[in-house]
Order: structure tokens, then sequence, then C-alpha cells
């Protein structure tokens, strides 16, 4: 059976950020696929990709790409599958021109972002989860213990706070 | 029977940009219901509508608010439904002050944010289709068929461009 | 025979602005097409377009495009033509969202991006023109005249200077 | 006695900042109570936190955030204390998103907000100091005590410009 | 006797926004004055005043200013009473340059600041009320009422979501 | 005799905002001479005018533009004399990319920019005549005597603080 | 035999971002020249270069500088062949100064604006040579081969995402 | 005999970057004195400075300072004399807070702003030095030999471009 959460990125160098995506699918044994996809290296395998997507049994796409990052909305234009847009931190700018270039969608084509790097990929693959959870419970339930787990641990770090 | 999708705005003000998210909703036959809710002024109300959520049958909830806009992640903070953020265009610094507060959630609680003002709207309530488009099948149908039509009409406009 | 120009942008709203790349090419008497291509409602077509252009004798494709601005970009991922691209200005961010979405391209594909609005659409067809000029002396001939006029405008306007 | 200033912070990591707060408040002598209280992760006993603190004895709140920043807000959305808000330097945008985040709060619901970083953390505990001057005259002379040393450091540092 | 909240601004065009904070002191009946002072067209006025607010009884200082804003800081560099920084709304860079001009102030003389423009004179006058309410229980319930009333307005506003 | 004051700008478009630095230049009585002086379409006039401004008497040059904003530093490129710049508002950027385009010079070719639009303009006049006034007493009277002036009706204004 | 192209920066200082660009031209079996050709240092020079340019066989002009970066504009302003801009990325604002001061032309004289820094001289190599294939089938053959090879690398790169 | 130029900052921290502005006064053989003077730790200070400068003899300021930097525009309002202010690179917003503070002056009090950082405090050594050479031949053949030189060096370092 086809895994439920593509992850697909713009170049391998990508990868460093969006390994938190797939570390958090692990976490949540939630079966995934990895991808090197690029808007502009291999536009065409891009949209085959997308257009693909749906038919093969993928329900969410988790894609990541910096600077003039064209691959989440380029892939939300093949699909009507949920498309979840991670800005890449970009060198010269810092991530501000992924995060326009993916979030200002022109009304038709959405692209679900989240936050500029790390913690950007870490919340795509918790937001595929919760997407998912709608129909499953034991998704539902490992998502609340994650987030009981979370609670816990803030509340013990005050221990940490030393002069 | 509750709705499905929950849309939500900090304001009254927030409406003439968050009612384009009900239009779409509507135009795609979705049942929702709108409220004020606001984190600022209503935070208890904001929680428990969060927290209450996905016992009432809610699936996708829809948040926009302008400024300092803590709507979204705070909701987002109380529920793992997933919660699309709609970053409303402020006064003062057009709404780069709502997208930076809405979409730069720390690792662990995800908002699905979309774009500044009425395209990010239209795309919110584009967007709760599409994730429920997943196990919908007549939603997917009805996604594909207005792609069509919006892939038409591009097609058509280019007979509006006269000198 | 074919235009050795193709204006091309993604909405027909987009027209106000990119007129003025046609009346430039207009006024130098270059043979142009002009159409709505759609990265994001109609892909597939751009792709078409973008691939075939070389072969129905277009020179050089100028795109314009706004917000999260993929056209330019996706134009050039599919031809090794030279895309000129211009950032439309948006409501939100005035523009810097798709300046941004247009020249922070990835080593590997260029786009020759010019100034958001109106003066970017009219140096656009400029720059289209002095590309053409290389190997075409009336062009260059055309251009040179046209710097000359320009400058002897600016040193009358110092009579309109009036207090 | 309960102390009168309480400092929180949305994590364990905002401590390498807000440290800075708590250092002025030992150099003042002023009792003060420090704990991470997370808007996201704890968002429970974050209302509880600022619902009861007035009861409790606190008169003045610190809170510390970076990205979407929502702590201070939300805290003050809470009590009617006044509520000091420091942005703490996010890694992608610097901290400006988290100056904007903290900030631009709508009216009705003030947060002081105070510099970015090291100088804003500083700065927290000297303005809760300033505040609860008004009615402790010893605070006030202390404050004042203070000022006269820094104009005296500053004084003599141009000893320190050599070439 | 004096008033215990004293209203600044860089110039009577500040008013415009400044009247905001006063509205709040008006209905909150706390004593108050209002002064144009300016950093730079009355530097030795605005020293003067700083220096012998808290001997006039003055407890809290709102200060207003746009572009450059050295206003509030300067009068936060001479006095150690609290001093409340209100962002105009700039002509040219919509308050930005206000806003970084009052805040990032370094470490040694805090101001509270509070959002651009109408909304942050608002909240400059209720965080006024909230830091004298602390010892002053009057005042607190007085907030605490125009919290309620915020929520209920809030709550009601929900019927004025029309279609 | 030639005027000392120079005042050029890139287009008679700028006048709007220029003629703020010729109204000081007036009100203070110095003699200047205003010009349409155009970095690209003008570029070798502006190379001469530059070059022979010493020669010809003036002694500082007053160079507006928006934009990318090369005149003020081409200009101080051909000439050792003092040249001050005005960052004219531009539509889509608001004059931030005049500002950074003038101001951001590098080490070796100073030009003295002073604020984006009007108050840019106004105060371009002003520090014209500061440097003039160095070895001229007469003029050092009159930007004495224009402070204090400007002082008492900073005082008088308090007046216009009506509610 | 004169080259064609014509790589031209600031300051030798740009050498580490341009000499991406010459890369390229390398790569491509491309002949060019490459210069220190500096706006504010060697301003007749400049004019000198670009008045020549065309006569001399150049038939693409690239120029990078960083900050207030005034090259590319200028040489444009002197010559009616392409220019492309490189915009060095600056110590203190990361290029966006170059960005601006590079791209926002006004309309008349066009300038071929590519990404800040290493992406940007590459695709500024890329970007002439494109231009130049429009008429030598042998560089578009070139260029083909090269998107191949891209291709290529990006979808085997799918090997590296370990994890 | 006093010197002519007064070159002040906010901090001893600040002298990494002044230190440039007087590297070029001794280069050129200029008298100047150096000093901390902080708006917000020695406001007196800062005033008498101001006040005194022009009969002390002091007839060009430069004055330094970083974040919000309030040195450069109070000097400014407390004297006739012109004032260069220098934005000091800050840690968070790399400057632009800085720079704003200084530029943004309102009409009628300029600053004679330069870039941020280094480059900005060798320009206003410069700046002053051009300012005096208004009238003082001498000191208009050192900046004009200066720029001989600067300009063969730039023509020389083409060498520099190895491969």
């Amino acid at each position: 059976m086809n895994p439920k959460i593509g992850v697909i990125m713009g170049s391998s160098s990508d990868w460093e950020t969006m390994k938190h995506a797939c570390d958090i699918l692990e976490e949540l044994e939630l079966d995934y696929e990895k991808k090197v996809v690029s808007a502009h290296r291999t536009p065409d395998l891009m949209f085959e990709y997308a257009e693909e997507a749906r038919a093969r049994g993928i329900q969410v796409i988790i894609a990541g790409a910096g600077g003039a990052a064209h691959l989440p909305g380029m892939v939300a234009a093949k699909t009507t599958l949920p498309v979840i847009g991670v800005p890449v931190q970009s060198r010269a700018l810092n991530g501000l021109d992924s995060l326009l270039s993916i979030v200002q969608m022109p009304g038709g084509v959405p692209v679900a972002t989240v936050a500029i790097g790390k913690a950007g990929a870490t919340n795509a693959g918790l937001l595929a989860a919760q997407i998912l959870s709608i129909t499953d419970v034991e998704i539902a339930e490992k998502l609340e213990t994650r987030r009981q787990a979370m609670k816990m641990k803030a509340i013990e770090s005050t221990g940490d706070l030393s002069e």
C-alpha cells in the first residue's frame, strides 16, 4: 500500500530542514515517502507527481523550498489535495523571500503555509497528522498524548531557569 | 447535525475579509458556522470553542485576525484539529504583522497559514474543502470542477486584453 | 510569420500594468503576441507555451505576475529563451512579494527581473528590444533615437520647475 | 509574602534573554518569581497564572517570548495588571516577528513592549521597578542612583576610545 | 492638585492619534494634562518637563511621536517615572520608523511601547490606568468593568456577520 | 555671480517634493539654481554638472531622486563638494528603495542623506544653510531666529489640542 | 576578436560573488572579459566602458555591485545593450539595498536583475548565454544539455535524503 | 586652538565603528576631538556639548549611535551646525533601526545621514572634510588627491580577479 503522506523538497540541501517533518511522521508512525522534486529543475516530474498523487493514495503533500519557492504553489495548482508549504531559510533574506513566495498565493489555489525553517518543518509533519486525525481516532489520540507530554516538559522546564 | 467547519474571527470588522471564506463554503455547499471569537476580548470563550470543537463535530477551524493576531495560534494550542489562519490586512503595516503573528508558530503547534486579506480568506475556504475532500469524493469532484471552470475563465480572459 | 516576442501575464487584471510593455513594443514596431497564461489556473497551458516558444519563433518572453508570482520562474524552467519577469504591484505588500518571488531564483534558471509595476513593464518592453538589437541594427538605431528623445525631454523639463 | 513581580517566559530557551530582567530585579533587591509559562504548550496554566496574579499580590508581569509571540498579549487579555512584553530574538527573522506579535495589540488590551533581546529584558526589569517606584520612594531612589552610576560610567568611557 | 498623568506629543498634528489616549482617560475619569512638547523644536522644555514631572505629582507619562520619534526615549532618559511611547503613523514608512525609534531603546532606559497609531494611543491610556490600578482599587474595578463590556460587545457582534 | 547652492532632481515630477528645499532657500534668502539633471536620461549632463560645480562657485549640491535613485551618489562621485541626497517617495515601496539607494554609499564617496519626501527636502535646504553658516554669521543668525520661531510655534500649538 | 560578454564589478571584493558568473561562461565556452569598473571610484572609466561596448563587439554586459549599487543602472544609462545586474550581498542589509538599488530603475532604462549573491551571479552567466542562444544554435544546445544534466542530478539526489 | 570637528558616540562600544571616521580625519590631518556622549545616559552633557559647540569653534559634529539612535537628532536640535549621523549596526535589526531613527528627522532639524556601519563612519569623516573644503583649498586638494588614489587602486584591482 502506498503511503498517505508525500514529503517533497526542491533540493537535497533542503533535507537539513525537511527531515524535521519526517521525524514527526516517524514518531507518530505515519507512512510517508520522501523525494527531491524541483519546480525549476524537474518541472515535468513535479507536475506528474502532483497529478498522480490522489490516485496513488497520497492524502497530504508536504513541500519545502527556499528563495523564489515555487514548489508548494505549483504542486497545489496541479492537485486538489491539501498541500503544506515549508519556507526553507534562505541565505540572503533569511527565508522572508521563501515565506512570501509560498504564502501569498492568489485566490483559487491555497497552500497551507507554516513557519520558516525547522519549526515550520516540524509543524508541517504535525499538521499533516492533524488533517488525517479528522477521520482517524488513533492519530487523534497520539496527537493528544504528544500535547500532554509537551505540556509536562514545559512545566518541568521551569527547573532549568538557574541563575 | 453540527457543521464540520467553524469560521471564527477576532472582530466583526474582519467580516469584510472573512466573508470570502464563507462565500466559498456556500458555493461548495459545505455546512459551516460563523462567529466572532476574540483572543483578547473573549479569551475564555476562545478556549471553550477550541476545546469543544472536535467533540461537537467540527473538523476544520478557519480563524481570521489582524495585527498582533493571536486567535489562530491560540485556538491551535487548544485543539488538535487543523486550524487555518487568515491574516487580515492591518492599517499601519498592511498585514505583515498579522502574517508573522500567525505563521511563525513554534514547533509543536501548527497553523495552516494562507495569504493576507481577501485572497487568503478565499483560499481558507478552499483549503478546508480540500482537507475534507480527502475522504469525501463528492467534495473532491466539486473542487475539480471548480478548477476546470477557473481554467476556462483564465483562458477566455485573454480576450479582455485590449489596447 | 510568428512574432518574436511573447507577452504573457497571470491574470487579465495584470493588463493595467503589462500594457505598458506592449506600448513600447508598438512604439518600436516590434511584432508581439499577448496572452493570459496563469501558473496556478492554467499550469499545463503555461508549460506548453514555454516548451513550444522557441520552435514557434519566439525569441524573448515577457511574463508579468503579482503576489506569489510563479509565472516568470516556471516559464523560465521550461525554456532556455530569455524570460523577463515583471513584478505586478500587489494589494497588501505593494509588490515586494511579487519582486522576491520573481527575482530570487535558484542558480540554474534565471529570470531577468525589472522594477515593480508600470516602470518595470515599460522596461520589460525596452529590454526585449535591447536583446533583439544585438543582431538587428535597425532596432539598435530606434533605441538610440528613443534615448536621444528622452534626453531632450529631460533637459527641457527644467522649464517645468515653477515655484 | 508573595513577590510583586512575575517573570514568565514561553520556553526555558528564552532564559538566556530573560535572565537579564532578573539580574536587574536582583540588583534592585526586588522580590520576583520566575517560571516557564507557554502560551502554546501550557495555555491553561497561562490563563490561570494571569487570572490569579492580582489576587496573589503580583503587581507587574514581565513576559518574554519569540516568533509568533502570543504569551504577553494573552496574559494581558486575562488580567488588568500591567504586562511588559519582551520580544526574544528569533532565528530566521531576528525578532521582528516577535516584536510585531507583541506590540501590535488591538485597542483594549495593552502590552508594554520593550526592545528585542537582551537590552529589552534589562529594560523590562527596570520598567517594572519604575512602575513600582511611583508609590515606593526607596525604589525611586535606587533607580536614581543607578542612573547616576550609568552616567558616570558613560562619561569615563571616553577614556576607552584609543586608536 | 496636579494630574497624575501627562500626555505629551511632538506636534499638534499628532493630536489626531493621541486624542484616543485622552478619550480613555476621560472615560475612566482620570485626571491628566496634555501638551505639545517637541524633542526637536522644544528640547529644553522637554527636559524641563521630564525633570520636574515626578516632583509635580505626575506618575505616568504618555508620549506620542512619529518618524525619527525621539520624544518618548528622551523623556525616559530624564525621569525614572514610567514612560509610555506611542508610535504615530508616519507618511512614508507607515510608522515602522516611529515604532523602531521608540521601542529599540538601549539597556538602562526603558520606554513602554504600544502599537502604531490609534490602537496604540487607546492602549497607552489603558496602560497608564492599569499601572495606577496597582494601588488604586477603584481604577482596577473600572478596568475590570470595561473588560466585561468589551467582552459582551464582542460576543454580540456575531450578530453583525451578515452575508 | 553664480549661486552657491545647486538644486537638482532626476525628473520634473520630483519638483513636488524638491520645491520644499527651494522654499527654505528662498525664506533664508540664499541664492540657488534649480535644474532637472537625470542620472539615467542625461548621464553626461550630470557628470558635467558635477565636474564643473566647484569651479562655477557652487558650494553645496542638493540632489533629489526616487526608486533606484542614483543621482545623488553619482554626482558625489564626480565632485568633492558636499552633496545632500533627498529620497523622493516612490510609488510601490514608499521611498524605502530611494532611501537605501542614496544612503548606503560605499566608503570613499559620501552622500549626506535626509528623510524621505517633503520633510527631507525641507531639511536639505536647511542643511545646506547650516553648512554655509559655518563661515557666514548672517546665515547662522537667520537659522537661530528660525529655530526660535519654530520653538514658539510648537509651544503655542498646545492650544490646538481640543477635544 | 573581442569577447561578446563583459563582466564588470564595482570592487575586487565582489569577485567572490562574480566568479560564479565567469564559471558558467567558462563552462559554456563563451569568450568574456572581466574588469573592475567602479561607479563611484572610476565613473569616467565606467561611462567609457559602457559607451564603447557595442562598437567593441560586446553584446551583453554583466555588472555586479553591492549596497547603493549604481553600476548596473549607470552602465545601462550609457548603452542600449542588455545589461544584467547582480546584487552582491551587503554586510548590514544582506543585499536588500543592493537589490532595490539595481532593480527599481525608472521607465526608460532597464536592468535585467537576478538574485542576490552567488545564485544570481550563476544566473547572470546563464542569462547572458540564453540571450546569445537566440541566434546561436550551438549555445542553445549547450544550454539544453545543461538543463538535462541538472534534471538528472536533481532526480538522483533523492538518494541523498538519509535519516 | 580648539579642533573644528567633534566626533561623539553613544557608547564606547560604538568606537569599533566610529574609529573609521577618525582614521579619515587623521589621514587628512584635520584636528578633531572624540568623546562618549550618550543621549540616554548623559542627556545634559549632550545638550551642553551641542549648545556650546559653535562657540567653542567646532564646525562639524559627527555623531554615531545604534538602535533607537537619538544622539544625532538631539544634538541637531540643539545646534545649527551641520550634524552628520552614523547609524551603528545593531544586533537584532542590523542597523535598520539605527538608520531610520537617524534619517527620518522631521522638517526643521536636519541630520546628514550616512551608511550603516564602517562605510558610513568612513564617509562621515570624508563628508566633514568636504564641508570644510568649501572654504579651505588645501583640504579640497587633499580630497582630490585621495579620489585620484582611490581611482588608481580601483583600476589596478582588476589584476586581483584571478580564477
